[in-house]
Order: C-alpha cells, then sequence, then structure tokens
C-alpha cells in the first residue's frame, strides 16, 4: 500500500506506506555512509513527523543495508572536514535516539560497522535471513568503538555480549544476531520491509498517548546517553582517527576496496 | 502438607505449608485488582512473618492468577478514592519488593497488567503451561506504564525486551514468559503451586543468616526504587488515570467486559 | 606451541604459548586457593606483561579448575591472617579486573565459589564439558556473597540470574552454565586451553590500540567497583567470616571434607 514515491534526496527513497513512512538508503554500491547521507538521513528523520508521519522504517538495497562510514571518501578529508563528520554523525544517533515517532529498522543484508550503529539506536530490528553480515567490526579497522555505541551495545545485549562482540571486533552471522537479542527477527528478505511496516502499524493502533508516554519512559537511557556534553568524547574520536594506526589500517582497507573494485 | 487452612479475609485463602504459607487470591471470577484485594494482600504480607511463615507463595485460581486492576470498579470511583487505590498499590509493590522473607509466584493461570505486575517483585515465579497470557499490556488499555514498574521489568528481561514489551503494550505466551526470562519456569498447572513451595524450601534449607544477607544484596536495587520520594511519579500516574485518552480507552473496556458477561 | 615451561612457584606451572602466557594452578588435589596460592597468582598476573606476555590463559587440572578457597586451612588461621587473605583475595580479584593484557578462563573441570569467583573477573571463559559444577555456592557453606563479586555476577548473568545463583547459592551445570552466559562457550575437555589460546590470539591479532581502548572501555564498569573504598566492604565480609553460623558451617563442611579423605 504504497501511496507515494518521491526522491527527496539523491541517496534516500521515501516511500510512504500510509503513515508510516520508509527511508530507504540509496547510494549504491554499499549505502555508505558518505557526509551527504548522514547528513540526508538526519533530515529526513527530523522532517518526516512534520510531513505526517507517525513512524519510519530505515531500510537499504537487498543484500546490502549499510557498509558503513565511507572510508574510502573520508581518507580524502582534511581535519576538519573529519570533524564535521563525526559531529554529524552523533547528530544523527541523537536524532535516532530521541526520534518523536518510533523507528523499525529493515535490515536488508549487510550491516557492519556504521551499518550497525544505525539500528541500535532505532526501536525495533528485523533483519533479512542470508549469508549477511552483522556486528561492530570497528576494532577490527582500527577504530576505537567510541564510548556511546558502546552504550547502545550493552543497553541492547547485555554486558557480557557487549565486551565479548566490542573488543573482538566480530561480525556476526543473522542466526547469531538474532539468537543474542542484536536484531529483534530474522525473516525472509523479501518480507523484511513489510514486517518492519507491520511492526510500526501495531504500534499506531495503540493508545498513542500511552505509548508514547512509555515509550519515551522505555528509551529515556538511550536519550540520557546525548544529554551529557559529548564534545570531549567527540574530540577523542576525532583524534584517534588521526592516529597513526588508524590511518594506517584504514588506507590499507581502503587499498584492499580499491584492488577488489578493480577485479 | 497442608497443616492450616485458614480465610484470613473474604478475598485471600490463606494455607500453611509447614514455614512456607501460601496466600491464594480467591476473588472471583478474575482475581480482580479491588482496593480491598490490594489492602488485604499487602496486609498478609505483612503479616506473615509476625505469625512465623518463613516465606510466600502467591498463588491463584487454575487457570487465572489475576486479571490486574479491577477496571470496573475502579471508574466508579472519585479522584480521592482513585488516588488512595494507586497510593496503596505502590504500597504493596514497595511491601513485595523489601519483604523480610522469600516470595514466589505460582502463576496458575492468566497474569495480564497487574498481575503480571505483582510478579515482578517477587523472588521468583513459576507459571502454569496452558494458554494463558502474562505482560504488561498497560499500553494497551490506555494506561502508560509507570516508571517503577518499567524499571523492574528492565531488571527481569533487560533493556531490550522491556523496550519492546512495554511500549508495545504485549501480552505473551508462557512459552515465550519462559523464553524470555519473564517467568523463571513453565510447568504443568497442577505441579506450579507445589513446586513454588518447594523453592521457598530449597532457600530455607540454606544457613539462614548468609541467605538472607545475599538475598538482600541481589535485591537492593528493587528496594532502592522505593526509597526515592515517588509522591510526584504516583501524582503524574494519577492525573494520566483522569486524561481524556484513558478514560475513554477504560470505559470502552468495561464495556466489552459488561457485554462478555451478559452473554 | 609450547616455547617455554617453566615452574614460577610450587603451585603455579607457566606455560608460555608464542605471546599467550598460560597459569596453570597446580595445587593438588583441588586447586583450592591457600593464601600463598592467592599470593602467587596475583604476581603471576602482574608479571606476565613485564616478560612480555600479551594475553594470559587461566587453567587448571582436567577436571579441577579450582575448588575455591581452601577453607579447611583457613580455620587454622587467627584473626589478623584472615585479614590479609580476604584484603590480598581482593586485591587478586582488583588485578584480574584491571589486567592490562586479556584473560582467558580455560576453565578445565569442577569451579564452585572461588574458582566461579575468578573466572568473572576474566576477558573470556571456556569450560570442559563433562560433569564439573560451577557456581557461587557461598552461600552454601555459610558465607554472605560479597557485593564486589554478586556485582561482578549481575554483570555476567543479569540481574534476574544473578539474584537466583547468588541467594540459592547454586552450583549448575555446564550446560546450564552455558545457557545463561556464566560461562561464553563450553568444549572438549582436551580442547578448552588450546580454544582459550586461540581466542587470546584473535585478540592479539587486532590492531592493538584500538583492541587495547575499546576493552577498557568495555571493562570500564567491572574496573570501578574497585575504585570507590572497600575497606568497609571488606571489613563486614572479615566479620561476617567470624559469625557463629558461618564457623559452624565452614567447620561442618572442613569435617565432612575430612572424612571423605579418609575413606
Amino acid at each position: 500500500m504504497v501511496i507515494e514515491a518521491k526522491i527527496t534526496a539523491p541517496t534516500i527513497i521515501t516511500l510512504d506506506h500510509g503513515a508510516v513512512r520508509e527511508l530507504r538508503l540509496n547510494h549504491p554500491p554499499a549505502n555508505a555512509l558518505s557526509p551527504q547521507l548522514i547528513a540526508a538521513l538526519r533530515e529526513a528523520v527530523v522532517g518526516a513527523p512534520r510531513d505526517g508521519a507517525r513512524a519510519l522504517v530505515l531500510s537499504g538495497a537487498p543484500g546490502m543495508f549499510s557498509a558503513g562510514l565511507d572510508v574510502p571518501l573520508l581518507l580524502t578529508l582534511n581535519r576538519a572536514a573529519i570533524a564535521e563528520v563525526w559531529h554529524d554523525f552523533y547528530a544523527l544517533l541523537r536524532t535516532l535516539a530521541s526520534s518523536s515517532v518510533p523507528i523499525a529498522a529493515a535490515i536488508t543484508g549487510h550491516a557492519p560497522a556504521g551499518g550497525t550503529v544505525l539500528l541500535l539506536f532505532c526501536d525495533w530490528r528485523g533483519m533479512a535471513e542470508g549469508d549477511w553480515k552483522i556486528g561492530l567490526n570497528e576494532v577490527q579497522v582500527g577504530i576505537p568503538l567510541p564510548p556511546v555505541i558502546f552504550a547502545a551495545l550493552k543497553r541492547q545485549v547485555g554486558s557480557r555480549q557487549a565486551e565479548r562482540l566490542a573488543a573482538g571486533g566480530l561480525l556476526i552471522s543473522v542466526a547469531e544476531a538474532a539468537s543474542i537479542g542484536l536484531v529483534d527477527e530474522a525473516l525472509p528478505g523479501e518480507r523484511v520491509v513489510k514486517r518492519a511496516v507491520e511492526w510500526c502499524q501495531s504500534l499506531l493502533a495503540l493508545p498513542p498517548q500511552a505509548m508514547a508516554a512509555t515509550r519515551r519512559e522505555a528509551r529515556a537511557d538511550l536519550v540520557r546517553l546525548f544529554e551529557q556534553s559529548l564534545d570531549r568524547e567527540i574530540d577523542e574520536v576525532i583524534a584517534n582517527w588521526w592516529s597513526d594506526e588508524t590511518q594506517t589500517v584504514l588506507k590499507s582497507l581502503a587499498e584492499r576496496l580499491a584492488e577488489k573494485k578493480s577485479t
């Protein structure tokens, strides 16, 4: 029941299923989080309730939800631009965490690193069955996991699993993600967006004030992460980005990606 | 091994199994929590250790543990009386949380809303297998879940499940309740009270001071919920009760219940 | 690939598997935690990074990881000596929690009481399949579970399971321990040390600064337990030790152990 489909930005397709708006990441080939996509997604989430959307579905392409931060592109940026990227990424996470309307993630495929970060701040997560990888592999690519993201992971899967996943930089299977609660449901890929829309509709069928107040209470700990000053944390994240280790590992990763593309 | 059976109040049957006292809710047809049952239950829990009971079992009728707050009755009460009900209900929860003796819930059947609230503040929960429903469906009936109850739910099942169950106002099956830890065991209905008594006896067989001190430490977070001032929270719960949305939904619920009774 | 094997102390065998150092408890018959073993283990953990070890494996004997505190021996000690034991035991736990290098527990067999305490402060826990028992049965032997240990248990398995296990003083099976997350993996006994070494190697293969920073963030709550003053807590633990109940239960336990030995 798609009523309206339009392109609001080059990188995001907006599809309205009644009062539920789907924001489909559309930045081929990997839905990598470029500065433009980060800004566009934040704007789309902020703007949706103003357009009358009462819930959101965040989806990607079949087989690829989002590969996370666009490392090859970010490696071309100078210090000022990198600082802006990280401030904007934190602003996006805050926007997702404190959204006045529920957000369901329809994880249509791979969701490593930044792909997993996004879904931690949503209300619900359904993931397509298949040979997709999910997890916070930041450590594998030389990036210490930022504390706010670790806190959201811990809230999602508990202290023990959060320590195991984060320190090991683990990518895991869909089945394991469902079994430890990193996602709420695993289901056939062709049904994942539909189920996310239905999940939103089930919330919208409830008495709205009681639902909104209870949802607010349940997510207060997530919102609270952003109510302290995060300037120092973000400064440290940025400083880490420019460390020798991180730069070396990221450059080697970008080279591997470039070789893969050219073969 | 029932040594003594007497009726201490019209609404609760007291059965002593040695040092373990069973408090059986006996307010047909649904063990709905009327102001009288709330007061009687609190009194029974407070009084039991004075009578020599060293542990408690809280049980209901086969197929019906408790349907939660007695909405049709509460809808007839004025503002002063509603305020008293909520203050008394919070006092009951505090009494359960800080009980000096262990309390096992023998969930003999349905336990929606207030039925589930009670068991969150007990030490252990066994539930009868069968087609019974359990969960905090407050949102479904227009009541924002009170923060103290959300905190107890989160302690029981973790942040992710608590958010999912509370915001969605979900009623779930016995199997799901056991699988996510909302109850500790699912077992045949005819054994649920017996098992709860045995669970109590297993605690009473331990060195009493070591058990009591460790139990106190383990439940300190639950007791701490009541050590802050809750006046403001209770005021808000009461204000919500009188909101248009809540009154409308509750009245429509009461009408459906009345129709069901008359057919 | 054992490069070097030497005996650093009568009670601990040190085996270097490349950069991963195995500390094998070697205090027959039960690897009971005597004051000497506690001191030796702490020294070995502190000293390992200075010797170039980049990760540690803590193992025991086949069928017996550690039986916990050496109760028969401790019962012969005077007040000053008991106070020293508890201060040293807390110092050991702090050393494990704040170790600059990852520690994997290879739980080769039984791990009751103090045996379980040790592994709660490690980074990862693999346990040998078999008819071994694990759990914090302190309450069964008359010792209230110290708050720092309860907090570590809660971090490991969540509030509900921590309350159940601690207040009941439960010893559980390997399968149950794996299912509730008290251990991370159950595997054949002959593979448990090898797997612990491999787990360490998987962490050491990661970019070292990103791994170390993320590991620090993930374990900050565990380290924080020791950053408050624990003098009062330790004083209470020591006072409990000399209580009538504890002394009576421990003496009866020691007698049973002596009888078992003599038959």
